[in-house]
């Protein structure tokens, strides 16, 4: 096996150019099996084995940089710096992580996880390296898809002016994790078919070169006779010299290539076609499927472990095409992520009211606040850590203009093997900055579905929060009509006051359980709103109860929490308040559960505190 | 006076198109006029006279919409809209905006504020005007500063798939409100002077003729032809037709080219030239000082009432030189505020180690990570308002990788006459959620200079909130050593402790006098750390004091309080605590005095409700 003498960073360069495609061969055999038995991204990083190894044969790492956007592409590139041995603990927690991780390995140079940050980061490094007059190659991965994130573009406006070398490697597999969008994407597919205009070359040339004055004229109009034959133009006019479109699986031919941008004395992109899945049929197949894949077969790619209940995934999908059918207004937009949200069969059903931003949630919440404005109801699906980047669209576009937006944040709350940059545990505390903003979280899959039709109906701002995975299918025989603030009380005692917030309810109820077998009376509510929060009901619950203990998935500082306690003690309520929360931390990659543990905010843990807190 | 006869909207329509030089005319003198006295943003607005007689004059309001990017050059359109007889009241407490506003007329479709939304906010209205197969037209008008930012290309990309009209209009004035930056700068830099391909094309064009199969070949690569002769391909690249460059000062051939775009039945731009200041020899030629100026004395341009005492932005300017030349890692960044923000001298002192993103905050937040990355201590200068736009950076590229990135949050608190979408009052929340950042806030103008080298010396993301303003020049004699996390005490009593944050401390100086004269004693400490907050001390102070009060000009949610008030209670300290703080709300422009009472964070305001507490 070659893959044996691949140890540490930089023994890809004894490995001879002849014997590229055997290594790369067998780099994607060990992909396949082990994320056929860990799960993980399969087909970027498919994608990108030959285009890693190339950059690895044509750099010196780690003083050479590598920044890999979002970096769920990066798993060669571990294999190809000493951590091929701890496959088997890939995303799990403790072990290696899905993303490149500056506490793993010296030539892992910047975290990534979200989109479109690499050229920034990149020029950035670029900077720092020719103010300390240092030379080391600064070299930036970044998708098509991520390409249409804005961020890359200012990146981009900010690289044009570079008189020092700087290399981004546009990675273009024609994919977002769906099928990129946009005039972009358009535009590159015409460059990735450009064969036509490099036939066309020698005979304009020709014909031109007999009118001297023309062509003189022309070379002095800076330059402008490229444009008629140089595929990347739009890079060449925004002052990124470009060289491309080149085969992104030939390794020896990329580390030419890459040689070559190595002597350009500014920000040169090289357009790389790869393919996503390459390799494994599957994959090819169904990249989106296989983008995040969970653990598979690897004879047909089908899941190890078929999934026999819905999630709130599949509710949210089921629920959007029944609104979709009742209430023309009602549009669904996402940022790259149909499949992921569910969303997928809303936009087979009604082509005309769904939309495709991109990776672009600035532009998808601007814009769903001029349909807004427009009369429409619009509902952006998206994960609760990639709307951050909305944060002041969010505030300026919709809140401040009190329109009727709905936020279906999904994946709030911790999402697991994701790690660090996925874990969706702000979400609650943003949003509660911004005035007008209603923020809700459903109990289980029936309240979702309540939840999203009373958004729709609601004239302003709303957020529905819900986690990823499993939709909680218990207290379906609670299921009191939404009210804006108002919480649901599910069983009524005294003494101890739960009030769990979304997917804490479940673990509420495992909470309560303990503390009856320790002799407490317990009540559960079912708070159901972060913002506003039910002051009406804490007050009157206050007569009955000496202790409330909040409790959601979500960090303490600015959450629901700290709501009720600033109700309680501005109201000088004689109760005490415990907050159950995620600590101000980073919350690393790993197993859901275990992951709660860590944190406290399991049912045990939860309960121990709650009888330490009685008891002191 | 042809303004007599401008009084409702579409007035316009009744002036004879050879009247319209008049009218632009009297227009700026009205401008001038009525700005010279309260003040405004002059520059931008004097740019814009014919290009907003135009679009009224060519649309039909309201029914047609247009968006106005930023808002900042939106006055005439409010002239043009029945609210001439309001400028007296110009971004006065209770008086018209400075920006465009749904709740002031029904002219206004989209309020704005914030930088390069135009377009998306345009394209939602699009969709829905064709969902609802109505045939109005909607215009977005962008800057080309507006245009460095990224929102502003995702925009444009998906604006690209449009198969209905939609008109941008690039107001191209050579200026964000420094001078634009970047690639995109560069290339309409060509296209402004694209004489050059329009005298070739003839040219060109009679030779091509004689070769039939190089013409043929050349219109089947996709039109690839036009990239020779038409300006603007970048955009047509990206699938945007382009007209243009115009002359933005003829009011009568903007009005043709408006009504040959109505006709495109995709997304259109066109690319009008305009002079920012335009007829008003001091705003030509300082377009960056008359951007948003002072009320000024119109012979000359001078400020009716100078400066006579050092505001924040003086010293903040003073420090970073300082520390530009004890410190080689120290390196100054700002997004298209070098003006405003106090770093123009840096710029001037270390070119090399400045660096103007351009309007595109996210970007400079991920550069600056790359720069920490690679060994330097990044100063990045920015308004706690537009700060919000780089919320998801912040938290992933800056704070998960702990990096000693130095934001220096001006205008933070309450700004005045810019009014809600500019108060800077939700910066030491949205901070707050984020692991690993550190909040600072300067109670006078020598404690910035401290922070500011505390902050440069700590390994670790750190912010520095201060005001617009004034610098405070009280309480001189107080400046113990900045060190993490602590505050600092300056009136030691008991009963009463008065926590206050930064611009706040003054304020409670005050307040603390109204309590002394009611008899009161009161302690004063200066908190100095939003983040982390000194639980040491006021676990000590708990023993002689029964009120905590906490003062901050930020929201309540999520704010300082809320710290304070958790802390308080989940160590079961037995004291009461107040929280003043901005309630949760939007906070319209007016004089900042005025706000405050409105708020109830003035100092009289705040001792009424400690007096009120003591006494409950």
């Amino acid at each position: 096996m070659l893959l044996d003498q691949i140890n540490k960073t930089g023994d890809i360069k004894n490995i001879p150019a002849n014997k590229y495609p055997e290594l790369a061969q067998e780099i994607r055999e060990f992909l396949i099996d082990n994320l056929s038995i860990t799960g993980g991204h399969l087909a970027s990083n498919l994608g990108t084995v030959e285009l890693t190894m190339a950059l690895h044969a044509a750099l010196d790492l780690p003083e050479d940089k590598i920044i890999w956007d979002v970096g769920h592409q990066s798993y060669t590139h571990k294999i190809l710096t000493g951590r091929k041995d701890k496959f088997n603990t890939l995303r799990q927690y403790g072990g290696i992580s899905g993303f490149p991780k500056r506490c793993e390995s010296d030539t892992d140079c910047f975290d990534t996880g979200h989109s479109s940050t690499s050229i920034s980061a990149g020029l950035g490094m670029v900077k720092a390296r020719d103010l300390q007059q240092d030379d080391y190659t600064v070299v930036s991965v970044i998708g098509d898809g991520s390409l249409t994130g804005g961020l890359a573009y200012e990146a981009l406006n900010n690289a044009a002016k570079l008189e020092t070398n700087f290399i981004i490697i546009l990675n273009d597999n024609e994919m977002s994790i769906s099928e990129s969008v946009g005039g972009m994407n358009k535009y590159l597919n015409g460059v990735r078919t450009a064969e036509g205009y490099l036939n066309l070359k020698e005979d304009v040339y020709a014909q031109l070169r007999k009118n001297k004055k023309a062509v003189t004229g022309i070379r002095r109009a800076k330059n402008s006779f490229k444009q008629l034959f140089v595929p990347g133009m739009v890079f060449e006019n925004l002052g990124i010299t470009y060289l491309g479109p080149v085969n992104g699986h030939d390794t020896a031919g990329l580390i030419r290539t890459i040689k070559e941008a190595k002597k350009v004395k500014k920000a040169v992109m090289i357009h790389v076609m790869t393919k996503k899945g390459k390799g494994y049929e599957p994959a090819e197949r169904h990249p989106a499927r296989f983008h995040g894949t969970e653990p598979f077969l690897i004879e047909n790619g089908l899941p190890r472990n078929p999934r026999t209940t819905a999630n709130y995934q599949d509710i949210f999908s089921t629920v959007m095409c029944k609104l979709g059918d009742r209430n023309s207004k009602v549009v669904a937009i996402t940022a790259a992520m149909a499949d992921g949200t569910g969303l997928k069969r809303f936009r087979n059903m009604y082509k005309d009211r769904f939309v495709d931003a991109g990776i672009a949630e600035e532009h998808a919440v601007t814009f769903a606040a001029g349909m807004a404005a427009g009369g429409y109801r619009p509902v952006f699906a998206v994960y609760s850590s990639f709307l951050q980047r909305a944060y002041d669209q969010i505030m300026e576009d919709v809140c401040l203009q009190n329109l009727p937006v709905v936020f279906a944040v999904d994946r709030a709350g911790l999402v697991g093997s994701d790690g660090e940059t996925h874990q969706g545990i702000f979400d609650i505390s943003y949003l509660s900055t911004m005035p007008n903003m209603h923020i809700m979280a459903p109990k289980n899959k029936w309240e979702l579905s309540d939840m999203l039709k009373f958004a729709i109906e609601f004239n302003g701002p709303t957020a529905i929060r819900y986690p990823r995975g499993n939709a909680y299918d218990g207290l379906k025989e609670f299921r009191a009509p939404i009210e804006m603030g108002k919480c649901e009380p599910i069983y009524e005692e005294k003494d101890i006051c739960l009030l769990a917030l979304g997917s804490m309810v479940k673990i509420a109820e495992e909470v309560r359980n303990i503390l009856k077998e320790n002799g407490l009376k317990c009540s559960l509510v079912n708070a159901r709103f972060a913002k506003p929060i039910d002051t009406d009901y804490i007050h009157m619950a206050a007569k009955d109860h000496k202790l409330f203990v909040t409790m959601e998935e979500n960090v303490a500082c600015g959450g629901y929490g700290e709501k009720v306690r600033a109700y309680l003690d501005e109201n000088k309520i004689d109760a005490d308040m415990l907050q159950i929360a995620i600590p101000d931390q980073f919350v690393t990659h790993g197993n859901v559960d275990k992951l709660r543990q860590e944190l406290g905010i399991d049912a045990k843990s939860i309960a121990d505190r709650i009888l330490k807190e009685i008891h002191r």
